[in-house]
């Protein structure tokens, strides 16, 4: 099973026509036409209407809109809707309302809002997505399932209580393999009966919020079996529809570098990938794309869709900037360059009422195809359709993997010392837009995933480390390939517990070193490390490292630790291990990655031009195409990498002759 | 019924003489009679001691203290006391302690701690201010009915969501109207039985806080519930108090410009307006003025008490600076100037005792007469006793009206989009101040208020707008009139729905523009605004304005709206709509205003001096006084406006001449 | 009974072998030796290990752990394990999980769970005691009993409101005094039945936590009942020691400058005081100096034991960073200088899973001998080993005191006004550190201690004033000494009411100055304060001074109250009182506090040396050593203040010849 059959990049969004009267709808389909959009995301919010009481469903309004969709030639992702309760079932059931980290028993409200162990919860979902499959399996509109919305949270009520508990004996057999695995000897923990088990809460194991915890392996297994439980919701329904509706792909859309859901344990159960595209405010442009290539990722690099983006702002946040002219082109071309074949709004028209009235929409409050906005969805339309479906399933030839663990997440930002202040994603991501911005295409995989076709492997802060990684890193390097490591990784196993061996435990022998001991100073404070050529500066967290067969790479050059090695590289076969000991600077992590890229000939052709990102795909039959995104607001022009054509433009270029991009422009550049 | 009859100018303030034995009285009073002090607000903490047990009650201490303030010439604002329970109440029906935002039913503490739904407290509070009108209705002390205490606070028990519920049945009579107005459909929130409404608070709708709401309309439904849940306690003890007592004036202390009660709903049933002037550490002036000025509105223009001020410091905030020597006497003549017919202090005595022991007091806990507060406080008392009644009953001729809307408060702070950072208050205090700075007197009133009176009508961020009010300023500006509104005014419906209309919806007529889109910044982000002969700088909300009729009058100076207006100004029958597209500092805005102003000559004859205010008041036989209030800490001496007579020193100044305020000194200037 | 007899001072930590199977005691003993280690925590949580359910004790592992350290020569400080509860104790008895200051009843997590008040918690853990004590009263390892760990937090349930109506019975005897005590004719608090009195809490009197209450008196009260409840539990289980074990000393290690417990309170019933020296971040050394000091006035004086310290890092803080090499052992040496007997690492071996695995142990993960910590330990183990038992029962011979007031501190920081930016140990230590820099030893004494033996005596910030001591401070300065006061000193009586009375209250005839009001300004307002020599800065509070007799040391330089005295000294008897009004910068404290050490001549000979700290001890045989302490990370050569010999290195040094301290070097001197 793979993602849905379209003829070029599905361009639309999530469309809520329930909100208003008919006669909007005529409006909106006269619009969508105009903006060259072919699908709707529908029904993801429709549950009370679908089934306003108990035992009553009404198909009414989902008729009309799937029918008035394939009547104007469109398809639509038919959402379960399940996402957010009707208010009766919340009346009816209480238990079906969330406990949350406070202990507190919610009423109805918001959404998300729903507790994963209900037996009510899953049954009227598992109800509602069979009659749904039962009824529109058939129908020409419909184009993809997309089960609930947005995936995440957490429940601590006694449901979920009962629920870990089964979990957790499910996972250990024994209580001492428990005890053991969450060292509970510590601070007289030692569980005597599985029912002394709690959900680790604010009233429990839990003080100033969920990163601070007195045994992180209650906590971390609280994680997986949340990941677990809001699995088993989604399998239900899927279930449910495979007995109506085998063959349309399921999805659900998820949320990129979301820490509460570990989304490698869902990938196989996902027919494609999906996910919303939301980045970070004033976030540079490579933490979108690391979204994209983590999701893409989940599939062993098969395309993924992207389900939702704004056109202009966000509602939820502090500040709301807007998007700036050309700014939504260039994001969706850069999720097309990093593996999307769909391209999809939320949302297509802006409420009037509720808390995403002020969210962007390609339609706005005032119905106009006049604004800047409309006009460059609309633009952005016709391009998508002038390129048509070459792109579809074209695959990203990466040579570079960056490791990337959820586990790793919430145990760092769950660790009592060295220091609150290192984030997982910030590190990684530095790591990653290093390699990016030098031009490497980059596979953001699971610590699972098949290393053998990489050359490259970036493994920072690993911190949580499976038994067999460092044999098959060793293997990389034995080729040839070099494996990268970085401070807090391979400090623990797989239940949190230290290695009782020298850091960095089972990587030592590749790495070639021994971390004696390990400083942390607040965020103010720089310590400069000398890089050879570059001096860079590191902060946070300080390893003291004493080589055991690598050879210093760059040096500290303050404290106590001052001429010690901050970065090491170690021969092992006929490849390398690198570890970098501290958190560099942008500048110092780019100069070390840019030199192993250079190593395995990985650099890209506009690795020397900032601000330009290129990222390739190689299509179904064999073209390679290099998509080169200018994130610069000015125009630039650098020299064309080879003879090719722009497949927007339909320019052709010489090898060298300089490309002409415009601010915030893309060129598609084939091959001639 | 108006406020209460007066010789002069009334001087007290809070006085618990329960506190003390009876010995400290004698002292009080000599005291009192040294400062000029006529007025005692009493009984406003003394349930305890006035009902020690559900059917006991005991007036020994009222009567003691009543008939003493009558003996020695005083009268008092008789406090029902009902602001803070009793603790047998709380013990004996535990539903009358309120249950929190967080969902936590509190037990006994604090005050301001009472249910306003619960019948127990409705019952109790009622039965005790019947049987305290039944005895002192006649008392020769009494000079007004003193309700409650500074009523605030909501309460989100059963009882509470009872209530709510019957309201909304009243106000919406179907559930479907209900569900449009709150926009329901969105997030499948479809209500099918009023029972499945929940009271929006941190376990239903809300995260992060009061702010963040999924549903805008019924947070706004709550807010209004509780205005009316908490006047329906002080009409339940006014209705007890007029079963014996018909013609003594009845009132609460309110606090200006407080979010949680919208004042305008209260105003008509209050005899009299009053409040409680603590304004915000390090305010400018023109802080405390709003409040004036916004009570004032309340009754219609008709003189108010100020019911409470510090004569030296707060308590309860972080950092309690002193009121710098001049400063009580500077602030007591500001509230005369704005209409205040009474000058009461918080407090006379100052407790030994729990959270308001530091609290400044006029006579502090040595009891001593010969500190510098008691000295300042007695001079002034002095100086208002000579002044004798002249301005009792006195009007403010303003031209300048500002309308001041909860609904929009509530609205503009609850928002998602497009910033959180935008403050209600604060800009709305921008615009008061630049009118207030630049000499105009200002009616702060609500937006049914009679607008025929203005010449220029101030509206910013008024965001909800009701029907009507655009056709209301549209014959302002027909006849000759200016109105004035900013950017995320007439957003929204009184439901907080956005209008289906481009922005700003009804007021685009008036306007002459079409909002196409807005974009905000962080707080640190100043954009450059070209007002023609200054360069303000503006922040967080930037409205993309397009003319469609009005002419630019500042223009953006970066970003791609670089540019496009920032201000624009329409010209409308014989008057003039004026825009102000984003939060410009208060130079920028002191520049608009001022050339609204001066359109209709209503700068002010001390418009060009910095720190003088000035106010006018005419009294009842027509004489218009003008105040004039040196806010520096240094003598000024401004040039007399006209021919005038100074009634605090007796001396007269031909026009022009130099008036010689002293630092922080008053001047109550007469026509000759 | 005093401290254990050991032959020297005792060197180890807390060990918890039950975290690994045997092999590797087998390791950690021989470390031991190899570090010089011959003391032993054991026990401190392994409650799930020796009682595993209700009717099962299990003495397995302490037999083990306690004959292995016997045969090895070591001997043991013996925990009986109650801080950290097992969980079937909680699943049990739910109730003797805590309920915190939000109403929330916890489950089991994290330890210090355990109700105060709940009689299993009490029964178990005194039966517990009981049978340890009854199998290892005879042990040959059993050095001391360690009870608990850490007593701390507080617990808000019904068991505790219970208990706490119970203890203010006995306090007050009425509800009259108590209602006169806390003052609740304020607000309408006056309770007519102990039934209506709840414990304060986020539910009740408090808002904005901890330490905003509306009744101070409760909440002090509330401070000083969990003081004795956790009392109680300690006294349950000597009580159940010392029935079988008569002779064994019992202690519990307490944490200094810990606000939630008054340790004054609980000094009489140890049988010799112990603390863990965990100072804050970046801390000067007058800190962790301070908490010695108070520790060591807990016993009058007598020498007490470092019962936890870091070898290298914290792991529970946001930012842990590392000792730097030559840290341990200053840190150690400055414990001994003032007045330790023992040295304790916290942790002998790091943990491998949970909270604290991270936290720094003189045993890493690895199981190492060849890291930098261990050889810093052991090198220091050898060196206390080399001292051999000379330091024991050494005492100080102070002639300062420093006047260290837990009812002062809990008042202070929950006073409503005139600030909350006052935090009392900040304050206190500036006066400690101004003293101690120069060079005086310095007594830290409850306001209860005799004061007949002290020239100098410092009283900063002592809120509430205690009965009688202004006497007893009048007679330290009509016999010649110095009493020092400043700002918010003897404000209000032990109920926390103000006096009725000019402030300083009771201290002013010996101030001779009369307080006439006090400003407060925001921390980044400094006003200039002239103190003749120096000019120093002044923050947060100043108040106002009318001198009565005092003549004015320093003068404000800003403000309406420049020009009048920040800092007086007033003539009384043969000595003087000194006040300081407002809060001093440190250059300013040392200049005042040096002006009254240089009158009784108690500068030290290093006072010129910053940097250099001296310590004094008394040895039982009258030997005075003097310990001088290097805190530069540079050499340093200050000469020798006699002929000493350095009882570290064996030299001998004249008179004025230098000292060679290395960078944080330490010498012990004593006289030639």
């Amino acid at each position: 099973m793979t993602a849905p059959r379209t003829p070029g990049i599905a361009h639309g969004g999530d469309y809520h026509p329930e909100q208003w009267p008919e006669h909007v709808w005529d409006e909106d389909h006269r619009l969508f036409t105009l903006a060259g959009i072919d699908t709707l995301t529908v029904g993801v919010f429709a549950w009370s209407l679908t089934q306003p009481a108990e035992d009553t469903y009404d198909f009414t309004l989902l008729d009309r809109v799937l029918d008035r969709a394939a009547a104007e030639g469109r398809r639509a992702c038919l959402g379960t809707g399940t996402a957010a309760l009707p208010p009766w079932l919340a009346r009816r059931h209480p238990e079906v309302n969330r406990t949350d980290f406070e202990g507190r028993r919610h009423r109805y409200g918001q959404r998300h809002n729903f507790c994963p162990s209900s037996p009510a919860y899953r049954d009227a979902s598992a109800a509602l997505a069979s009659r749904l499959a039962e009824r529109y399996a058939d129908h020409p509109a419909l184009l993809a399932w997309h089960i609930n919305n947005e995936y995440g949270g957490a429940c601590y009520c006694d449901l979920c209580a009962d629920a870990f508990r089964g979990w957790l004996t499910e996972r250990y057999q024994s209580l001492d393999a428990l005890n053991d695995a969450w060292w509970t000897t510590f601070w007289s923990h030692r569980y005597t009966d599985w029912d002394q088990i709690e959900v680790p809460s604010a009233l429990t194991e839990h003080w100033r919020g969920p990163d601070h915890t007195a045994f992180q392996g209650i906590t971390l297994d609280y994680h997986r079996f949340t990941t677990d439980a809001l699995l088993g919701c989604f399998l239900g329904e899927k279930e449910a529809i495979r007995a109506h509706d085998p063959d349309t792909p399921v999805t659900t859309n998820l949320m990129g570098l979301y820490r509460p859901v570990d989304y490698h344990r869902w990938a196989p159960h996902l027919d494609f990938a999906s996910w919303d595209n939301y980045p970070p405010l004033d976030a540079p442009p490579t933490r979108a794309a690391l979204g994209h290539d983590l999701v893409r990722g989940l599939k062993d690099g098969a395309p993924f869709w992207l389900m939702e983006q704004t056109p202009s702002t966000t509602a939820c946040r502090d500040v709301n900037p807007l998007r700036r002219p050309g700014e939504l082109r260039l994001a969706t071309w850069q999720a097309i360059a990093h593996g999307a074949d769909a391209a999809l709004w939320f949302q297509l028209r802006a409420s009037r009422g509720a808390c995403e009235k002020y969210h962007g929409a390609v339609i706005g409050h005032a119905g106009r195809a006049d604004t800047r906005v409309f006009r460059e969805v609309a633009a952005l339309g016709a391009e998508l359709a002038s390129l048509g479906g070459l792109t579809l399933g074209a695959r990203t030839p990466a040579r570079t993997a960056l490791l990337f663990d959820w586990d790793s997440w919430w145990a760092l930002e769950t660790s009592d010392g060295p220091s609150r202040l290192v984030r997982y994603p910030d590190v990684v991501h530095a790591y990653y837009r290093a390699a990016r911005e030098a031009g490497a295409d980059v596979d953001v995989v699971p610590v699972t995933a098949d290393l053998t076709r990489y050359e490259v492997v970036l493994a920072p802060v690993l911190h949580l480390f499976p038994d067999g990684l460092a044999e098959r890193l060793e293997e990389v390097a034995r080729r040839g390939g070099t494996v990268l490591a970085t401070f807090l990784t391979a400090r623990c196993d797989p239940y949190d517990r230290a290695f009782p061996a020298d850091v960095p435990g089972p990587l030592a022998p590749l790495m070639g070193i021994r971390v004696d001991e390990w400083d942390a100073r607040p965020a103010d404070v720089a310590h400069p490390v000398d890089l050879g050529e570059v001096r860079a500066d590191a902060r946070l967290v300080f390893e003291i490292v004493l080589p055991r067969g690598a050879e210093p790479v760059g040096t500290y050059g303050a404290d106590f630790y001052a001429g010690t090695p901050a970065v090491t590289r170690h021969r092992h076969g006929a490849g390398e291990g690198w570890y970098v000991a501290t958190a560099l600077d942008q500048p110092g992590v780019d100069h070390v990655v840019r030199r192993v890229l250079a190593r395995h000939r990985l650099l890209g052709p506009y690795a020397a031009h900032p601000g330009i990102e290129t990222a390739a795909r190689v299509t179904p039959d064999g073209t390679r195409l290099l998509f080169v995104l200018n994130h610069h607001t000015a125009p630039a022009r650098p020299p064309a990498h080879a003879a090719v054509t722009d497949l927007l433009t339909g320019r052709r270029h010489a090898a060298g002759e300089p490309l002409a991009l415009d601010p915030l422009g893309v060129a598609v550049l084939r091959p001639q």
